[in-house]
């Protein structure tokens, strides 16, 4: 099962708020639909955001009641600017509307509805080209991690982050999958927990040996000499190396490094946003008090409480030992070899 | 109201379990039961622990059925091997025991009953001092903080931690009552959030300026320059400085270096342990997964997952910047400092 699809005119995807519960799908009809998924996080992950708002903007042209291609890719602009404010900070999402209006204005259509249809095959595309790159970032990665090392995993970059398979969990699966044994030590990551309830699902099905862990304890496991690698993905990566990933990312980074463990970022190049310099630039989603005070509904402490919920941080790319993407490891400097992998060249 | 207190006969302690959703207090008829209280964490907090032994100690001697003070004796020698397993990491609950049991066989008592009079007195005092240190760690401690500061404390260190006003907290609830100005970020303290649940309600009631932080997000508040100074409390400090402290502190401790931030632990001499020359001798409490799993009995994910719950790490003292004592600062070399400090010369 994929975590987003294209089912019988709308767009399918897993609803990740309800695992390790329950494994159930929602159906999106209109492209607002598909937009308040992303923000209320039924859909997470930069990859997966990615490929929704390819879908999104697939299903945007399917229920356009447009007639002609011009009032066709007025509708579908239209759709683009819903899509773009679902999240500010995985440049995913922009990139992959941003692909699919070029793709859109690059046709020579028959008529309206002959781009509605190349534009589904182009978002199938986007989806299916995101499990195969997924999976030789997989292949990349596997060699970083030795027979019984211990890996640390912040947040959830699995399956359920893509459209199948994977980025920094990815590399841990086809590790596993080529037979290497290993553990890995599971940041829960609050205040969503995307470690404790979707990485751990998934390593669980995958019969991976891991824990998870307190995010006040990766830094004890680290000066005990247990961890030997870090494994994160990311949501988006300026030209000089800086990732943006989920809240945690950083202090993990900055704990590798006193450490001496190397710390690598598993990510395709559409997550490299080169119009950007320096991660100074990367917006930060603030997503309000209530998923700290109450995450899922657990109301742990009273919803008059103060608490701050910054979703991201940026790691300054003198922290990352490598970032692993579908065209090899990228490694410093960074400018040069993200460039090159972006380009298409196998580093 | 203290935190825990001599009532009609019993031990009487607030029930920190059941806060911030009500202040609660329970009547302990037996030692067996004020050991049960530390365990479960009813009571928890060194300095707390420490008191709590004490008063356990009086009501085993008070519950005693002996009739000479020889047989008094051997049943206080027991009570306090029940109360000293009762948790492993915190020195004060030993130190507590065992000055009881060295007060009782220093005096040179009529009777019994004598003796357990004397018991229930020397047990009163121990609560009174650590009011009477807390109020003088508060006072020099408070010259760390100024106005404008943000200040990121861990865990909690209130008056629930203490019989009452607190070690790191009450250095900033003694900064609050000097008029100055400042705002604290208190890391909720994962797996059983102290600082959301047990800091932020005490926060509340002193009106001092707050945010619960999702630990996570420590660093990225560190890099943004925010943060101008980390306290902390301790459970065991070792000759050389080791601090074992709640899980987390030690990366917020490294986190601290790296961005030039001074980082103090605040904690009575009686916590100090000559007889370890470093922290790695230090036991760990190992919690079990249940508290990472299903906090407070919310169900965060399904029960057999597997998970990690160590309850304390070690800080090596190179990352702490100063020891705030009852006796004053203590600073590098704390070989000599805190020694110095234990022996009760004002530094």
């Amino acid at each position: 099962m994929r975590t987003v699809e294209w089912h019988d005119g709308a767009v399918r995807m897993i609803d990740q708020k309800q695992i390790p519960w329950e494994l159930t799908q929602v159906d999106l009809h209109d492209v607002q639909a598909v937009a308040d998924a992303i923000t209320d996080m039924t859909v997470r992950g930069a990859p997966a955001i990615g490929a929704s708002a390819a879908y999104g903007m697939a299903l945007a042209a399917r229920q356009s009641a447009a007639e002609s291609v011009d009032a066709l890719m007025d509708d579908l602009r239209h759709a683009g600017d819903i899509l773009k404010v679902a999240r500010p900070t995985a440049v995913n999402l922009a990139w992959a509307v941003d692909r699919m209006l070029a793709f859109a204005a690059a046709q020579s259509p028959r008529d309206a509805d002959d781009l509605r249809n190349r534009l589904l095959d182009e978002a199938q595309r986007i989806a299916d080209d995101d499990v195969a790159i997924n999976q030789r970032m997989g292949a990349y990665g596997a060699a970083l991690i030795s027979d019984g090392m211990t890996v640390l995993h912040h947040c959830n970059t699995g399956a359920l982050a893509t459209v199948d398979f994977g980025t920094a969990l990815g590399v841990i699966r086809a590790a596993h999958e080529a037979g290497r044994q290993f553990h890995v030590l599971l940041d829960e990551t609050r205040p969503r927990l995307q470690g404790a309830r979707l990485s751990a699902w998934e390593l669980e099905q995958l019969g991976v040996s891991y824990d998870i862990l307190p995010d006040t304890a990766a830094g004890y496991y680290m000066l005990k000499g247990e961890i030997k690698l870090v494994l994160v993905g990311a949501d988006r990566i300026a030209a000089n190396g800086d990732t943006a990933n989920k809240i945690g990312t950083y202090q993990i980074a900055v704990l590798a490094k006193e450490h001496g463990i190397p710390f690598y970022v598993v990510a395709p190049t559409s997550t490299v946003d080169l119009s950007l310099a320096t991660g100074a630039e990367i917006p930060i989603e603030d997503r309000g008090k209530d998923e700290v005070l109450a995450p899922y509904g657990h109301a742990l402490v009273p919803a008059h409480f103060n608490a701050r919920n910054p979703a991201f941080d940026v790691t300054p790319s003198r922290y990352i030992s490598g970032i692993v993407t579908e065209n090899g490891i990228a490694r410093p400097p960074f400018n040069d070899s993200l460039a090159r992998a972006v380009a298409g060249e196998t580093l």
